[in-house]
């Protein structure tokens, strides 16, 4: 699927969605992390059909999974979010909406999929309570704001290819039609962090986080955690859940890798909030390994937007159907009947592999 | 031997062979988990003539090693398990018939040679009840149940292969002839996943091996345990043996090594059972290691078909005597005179091997 | 930038600064050491800008950097110590002149750069003392003596180049113009290491550091220190700082890495001298690796060297620029609004990399 | 000095130099054992010129290195172990005699180097007797005895080549001229291999080094040893000395490496005998991190063989002048007056490399 979406897009938008920050070793030390794990399987439990449902934040999802906020999916495939949304209605799990969507909160949630909307915390105050009024409106069923970036780090694809958005694709939730900065190609930038870096309020802190717990009633879910101590704050400020991110390898280069970073994180919160994760899961057996170290579910990014560049909304439920189908069998092959029982599976680090 | 295999074989036999579940990442684990470990050789003990005979769950065995229960293994030679274990009779090892094997179990036990029955069990409790009446009948030595297939996982190289069964090989233990689904080819899928997934008894726990240890005075092996865990139930219910092995890396793709898991399963069961490995063994050295690691002794698979491909009985013949060749030329070198020696052997891992 | 110096130096030029001893061992593990620390970054701590400055030694410095001294800069650029000076000037950060400078240093110090001097104990004593006293007069910030000289290593490069300096380059601080060793070409060693054993005292001891530091009231840097013994020893004889380093991997070869050597150094010193880095560091993202480790700035060597190579002042610049740009951004990225607050990132090994 | 070898030598003779039994494994292991250890280097010691003299077993040698007795050293230059030997004497160290040796004896004895006699007890325990008395006669200074070759292990390029020795090529302390087993090429087996099964003693036992030990009152160097519960044992015969050794590779495929070996042996001997190393020394450095690791000295065994195929006297001169300066630059770099200085260095293991 992911060489069926190398074909299918211009490079430079290939380079956007598949790049990352610096020498991009965050990206390959994320799949080590992931590939580095050994399960070490359950036999004799009486499974006969794993259960692969999940609750994530109040949400009753098919699967321990829900799809990452991405921004500008019409960049890969013409119905973009609309797309995307609606395999995850079919598919039974949580779509994130990004703030960068290329299509409008309001559209999107028409779709009937259970819809998250993320959160980038904007200059403009009154933007801020505007999206998330909407949110509340068009029945988002959990807030996620993602704290991870202070700015958005130096993509060096994106920076060589002088990336820019095309007329046709805009920041649906934010911009009334293409001509913002993110349009505006130049051969030193990216257009679209320079765009960020003007949208997005700098120096962010926990008191910014605890207000807008107080401003809405629902879920809060905070994404781009790594050190236990960050998600300890998040507990305290009443966080429903953290996200376990480097984002995708596309922030700080050189950053931990999330598989690394979820043993402390979970220890750290307790059980008096929920841990996801996202960065690197690419399968089945990956969701699974996740949970064996005590996430409750996944972010997936990347391999959706692989799947809706080959193929829009169908290409997007080949990937989702394919990761199901390699989850239930990698649970009734360690024994888990069910996503609680996965847990307490052990694992082991394979230090000779990588 | 495996280079004149491969050229021997149609390549959708070779993959079928050869091939493991998903991107195969447990076949490579496992060969990585034999070559980190360093022996660390004893000097002048005064062998002379390294004794290599072994008692394997009762039965003498020349070797610590039993041929492992591989299916269908007239799809690699015409005489199939009769070559096979003739072979084994010649090298006064145990041979272990699969339920799945394309000739009958009474053919194979008329052989002459040391047979144990594998089982998987089936939806049909009657044919169970039938097989294993027919291995005490024929003289079988052991019965092993194999408890790591709750399903057949997917194997990449056979979906895209569409493997099925020639009509001229068939599970010769379960059905009367070709026609079984294992012959449907198909484009999406490998015929002998459908046939094993219709026939095969979901759900198993360890009630059900407790229900077949009652049923049958045989010494009873329990196949496909990784778990110190499992490997104790094994022992509560009065398992004579376990065999600490991943299917070869034919089932769960990201699984962990049998090398790795062994230690902490002979610390499990005590004693009060005895440890077999399969999974990545390929010479003589490497079973000197499993037993150095505590196991009584190992299977062996793959290399098996290779020399049964390659020449029938007599390519199977030169494999099990090469693989004695090297096994007592590195007890020798160890200063090993018996098999119980090895398990005093000091050992160290190497982590920067690999 | 290390491309386009490559293309501008001659062959034996570019070995010469790329180099290290034996098989360069040391280099590749100086970047192994880098790459396998990952930085687990905080959020949202309310930092906007993130303050890069330092107080190295005493000296305020833009950056925690100063520019390592490296020997003969007019071999890559006519313009040599003047330009890379001025290049530190407009950065705001100090300047080490090299004892093997290509230019004076009482014209480098016009440059108007903060100075600190590098001494190579001559077996001329009377010369080291006429460089210290010049070292004071010109107003140098600080006096920097490299212990890990004691012979310069085999270099293979320069051995097989036959290197010898150029007639126009020479070591301007300690010979009069062209003639020395130095100029003298030889197929089978470089001359610049032959220069180097007539010039340098051997058989220093800390006695003799301890008669520096007693002879002058420059804040004193001890440079080229591994063992934590060593680093207690500079302590003890009232060092101001260490400089953690193994010369660039131009000395022993099987070296420990710096980074490696970093953490016990700065628990052996306990806070009572500075600790500084150098071998290796590449990117923002290295430097604020070290400070997580406990350095308190680095010395940057062959990329200032490359800078230069490929533009002079100007090219220096440019490194510069992109160094603080990439330490800025990964301050932000781990919500480091100023120097001190780096050590306090946690950091973790991943081993399954390099 | 390797490749000139390689050119020089023909193909069959090569393989026999270089390889090592079953999958060279353990050759690599070797190497791989020397390059993860990072030496710590100490400063400002004062040390001027290193003096790398060294004890070993009561022979005074100018480094502490000896060298290793490997047969048949006429195969690779037609002045054989003559040439060695004087190479050794003008390098100020031992050189050690193989049974195996292609020149007698008393030839080489005559040369004037300090020479071991290396002992590979035969079946024919009154040419065991005859070799140790004509040892002592020829005023050698030490016996060493391998212990590591019950048996002769199975190298395949020798196999594979059918490798036999020329006719004018014999094992001239125990032949009288070309014709044995060692001479009959057969292309399903290595003659060395068959000539040493047919003159070893198999069975070797501590007893029959005890007997050794009172039947001589040369030193005794017990050759082979891995395990510390050995190293014990020769010290309670009263051996003066072992050699931590895995035979260069050519005995258990999949053994230890010396190097990883070591530490554990110098803790298990504590003093009451020495430990010298081989297996893998290479360089000067690769000498200063087996003394570091605690070893008193190592044999040099291959690059002895290099030296004398490529120039016969001359070249194995070139070789041991080139270790001399490697390892005396490496003793000053890293602060080391002596080789008794050299086992205070600390090191360490870096797992990231190999």
């Amino acid at each position: 699927m992911r060489e069926r979406a190398r074909k299918v897009l211009a490079p430079e938008v290939w380079d956007f969605v598949e790049g990352g920050s610096g020498t991009e070793f965050t990206i390959a030390a994320n799949r080590a992390a992931f590939d580095e794990i050994a399960l070490i399987p359950r036999v004799l439990t009486g499974v006969i059909a794993a259960d692969t449902s999940a609750r994530l934040v109040g949400t009753e999802a098919a699967l321990p999974v829900a799809i990452a906020p991405t921004a500008y999916q019409r960049l890969v495939h013409h119905d973009g979010e609309l797309a995307a949304a609606r395999a995850a209605r079919a598919a039974g799990i949580p779509y994130v909406v990004s703030t960068l969507s290329s299509c409008r909160l309001e559209d999107i949630s028409a779709s009937g999929a259970d819809i998250w909307f993320q959160l980038y915390c904007l200059r403009d105050q009154a933007k801020n309570h505007e999206l998330i009024d909407k949110a509340e409106k068009t029945g988002c069923r959990a807030l996620m704001v993602t704290v991870d970036v202070p700015l958005m780090a130096r993509r060096l694809r994106d920076i060589r290819n002088g990336f820019a958005l095309r007329p046709e694709v805009w920041a649906a939730n934010i911009d009334s039609g293409p001509g913002s900065e993110a349009h505006r190609k130049a051969d030193w930038a990216s257009a679209v962090a320079v765009h960020t870096s003007a949208a997005f309020a700098p120096g962010l802190s926990w008191r910014d986080l605890a207000d807008l717990r107080r401003r809405t009633s629902l879920p809060l879910v905070v994404k781009g955690v790594l050190d236990p101590r960050d998600a300890r704050a998040a507990v305290d400020i009443g966080a429903d859940a953290v996200v376990v991110s480097n984002h995708g390898g596309r922030q700080l280069d050189g950053c931990q890798p999330s598989m690394r970073a979820l043993p402390s994180v979970v220890v750290a919160v307790n059980g008096e909030c929920e841990v996801l994760l996202d960065s690197g899961v690419r399968s089945g057996v990956d969701v699974l390994k996740a949970l064996a170290l005590g996430a409750r579910g996944v972010l997936l990014g990347r391999p959706v937007l692989w799947g809706l560049a080959a193929g829009g909304e169908d290409g997007t439920g080949e990937v989702l159907s394919l990761l199901g189908t390699e989850l239930r069998e990698a649970m009734t092959l360690t024994g888990c009947g069910d996503v609680a029982s996965a847990s307490a599976l052990r694992t082991e680090r394979l230090k000779t592999h990588g």
